[in-house]
């Protein structure tokens, strides 16, 4: 069953819920036209979804008027202000509280939307989800996360992929056990395994931040960790959560990215540059549509800011509908699970064990 | 014209010259069968090399009769020590001195070779290297380096890619300054450009350490700095050389090959899912062929350990000939170039231009 088939039985299964999501419709390149044809998309898929548009009215009501359906489902809060791709997160802090971001995150905080999504600036986006949402207790720090294609098929969870460029050991920590309730929760998985992203160098195996982190993963009991992993196992899929900083999970999803593009501009060139390629290609079509489908980063758009009181998800700022209308699957996705008390009970117990671990540490010394 | 040709050009143009390199026959996966198959094949590119094989010698003698060419070129120094591949780099310098990987080296130092290569435990040769062969003057440390296929053709180098896990910002402008020379003299690249491997959110673009590199650089008369890139960049090849500390070079490499074994596999089963996907495969095979050589990771085999007074190669462990030949092609195109001089050359530039640039920072405060 692959994810969309998994997220349609979920929704059938909380069939009379209404849900409300609240949507930025003035983040990313393609702004407003992506997120309304987006919203059309998922509302066709999940025709219980009501959206709460937040931007310039005077574009987005004449794009409503053309979905029907979805102009029956939406409400448009008109606001001026936008945050820029380049603005500071701090600047977003001070003049960007009237914007569509930040009044689409303000829909959840309030309760009146289930969750926020937001095609627009990501630091701005998570330094006023950090104020407005505020995060989950026991976390200090919230994390991105996103779920990519593997060769043993099903996915991973990787995490943090941008919000910390600097991690601790506890921070770490977090991330693991913030991706391992998520790999159950929200994708199903049996007791997931966890890999800290290191190197394989032996001498290098590890700075003391990594190896103090998997010494504390190691022995806590609510975690099932693999141990050290490196760039290859990502998408071999040899652990099902995927833990580094923000700077090196950036850095590995953005070349994983631009590789996936590179072999698809080499086949299209293999396949165009000369006849015998070009009627390979016409056999060979409907297979490479597959692959590439499989691969196209629109279906694996949807990054979740995770251990926030509400659910924020961050679609890629130069995505099209279809992935726009993805992003809206993710959060409706996590919609349908108890995510936050669970992580907020997983917090509890590691600070019990790392308070214990502490002072074992100190009776030793 | 392609980088074999070029290389068989230059060769060409050195054609009174013998090569000598020394080999590590005992270093990787498949030693010593594929070394000397890879040397076999080296040979039969560039009829001029001699060998000289580190190893055991009553597996090297009969796998070398097989060969009766290769056989004639090499000759076998024979020894029992062998670095294994989860040997600290202390250790190996400690007990490792007798061993295949440091008695090629050793050939080298010595002026007995021209240059080696080595698929065994890369933390060991590096350290070895170091001892034996020692820096290039000005240079604190030594890089691994590697070229990539790129989307916009050609190809991008990438260092340091596991030696260093943390680096300051000025072995980062090393790492520049040797990458700069190393397209300039190697790949024949003009003027190359320089990118600094870093994350797109605006609040997080670069570590201090980052934004002090990018500072020299910019400042640095002896490069062509274009900025900041990020981790898409690389497969893209919006920059010449892709300058990052070693953590950060190792997770993208291994990420890059990671997500092409991905969509290769992607394809395979694409491809023999169904009777559609088979009589595609038949016609697209070819094409298919073509780009899964270009993408084949043995092609870009051999990884070049920079900043030392010796041309040392690092060939992947698990390669197979054809790859072990590509490293052996690597020594031998950094051997047509007068590498070092330039490294040396560049390293006093920059180092009249720190202490300029220190001076005026001292003025100003």
């Amino acid at each position: 069953m692959n994810a969309d088939a998994k997220i349609v039985q979920k929704i059938q299964m909380n069939v009379s819920q209404e849900l409300i999501l609240a949507l930025d419709a003035m983040g990313g390149a393609n702004a407003p036209q992506v997120v309304v044809e987006g919203a059309h998309l998922a509302l066709e898929r999940y025709p219980r979804l009501k959206f709460l548009f937040f931007g310039d009215e005077k574009q987005l009501i004449p794009l409503l008027k053309e979905y029907k359906k979805l102009n029956a489902a939406s409400t448009v809060h008109h606001t001026d202000t936008v945050v820029d791709d380049d603005m500071k997160p701090a600047a977003a802090l001070r003049v960007g509280r009237t914007s569509s971001m930040a009044l689409a995150i303000k829909a959840v905080a309030e309760g009146v939307a289930s969750g926020v999504i937001s095609g627009g600036n990501t630091g701005a986006y998570m330094a006023l989800s950090k104020i407005l949402l505020k995060t989950v207790k026991g976390i200090s720090r919230p994390a991105i996360a996103s779920y990519l294609p593997t060769e043993r098929g099903g996915e991973t969870v990787m995490l943090d992929l941008g919000a910390n460029v600097a991690c601790d050991e506890l921070n770490l920590v977090e991330f693991a056990i913030m991706g391992s309730v998520f790999a159950t929760d929200v994708l199903g998985y049996e007791n997931p395994s966890v890999g800290l992203l290191n190197i394989g160098e032996e001498d290098l195996k590890g700075s003391p931040v990594l190896r103090r982190a998997a010494d504390y993963l190691k022995n806590y009991p609510g975690i099932n960790f693999y141990g050290f992993i490196e760039g290859n196992d990502i998408a071999k899929g040899t652990v099902d959560v995927v833990v580094t900083d923000g700077f090196t999970g950036n850095v590995a999803l953005k070349t994983l990215e631009g590789t996936a593009r590179l072999i698809r501009s080499f086949l299209k060139e293999g396949f165009s540059g000369s006849l015998i390629g070009k009627i390979g290609y016409f056999f060979a079509l409907p297979t490479l549509r597959l692959v590439f489908q499989r691969m196209n980063p629109s279906r694996y758009n949807g990054a979740i800011f995770l251990g926030l009181n509400g659910i924020a998800i961050k679609s890629h700022g130069s995505t099209d509908a279809l992935g726009f209308s993805n992003a809206i699957s993710v959060a409706v996705d996590m919609l349908s699970h108890g995510f936050k008390a669970q992580i907020e009970k997983n917090m509890e117990d590691v600070k019990v064990f790392l308070a214990q671990a502490e002072l074992e540490v100190k009776t030793q010394g």
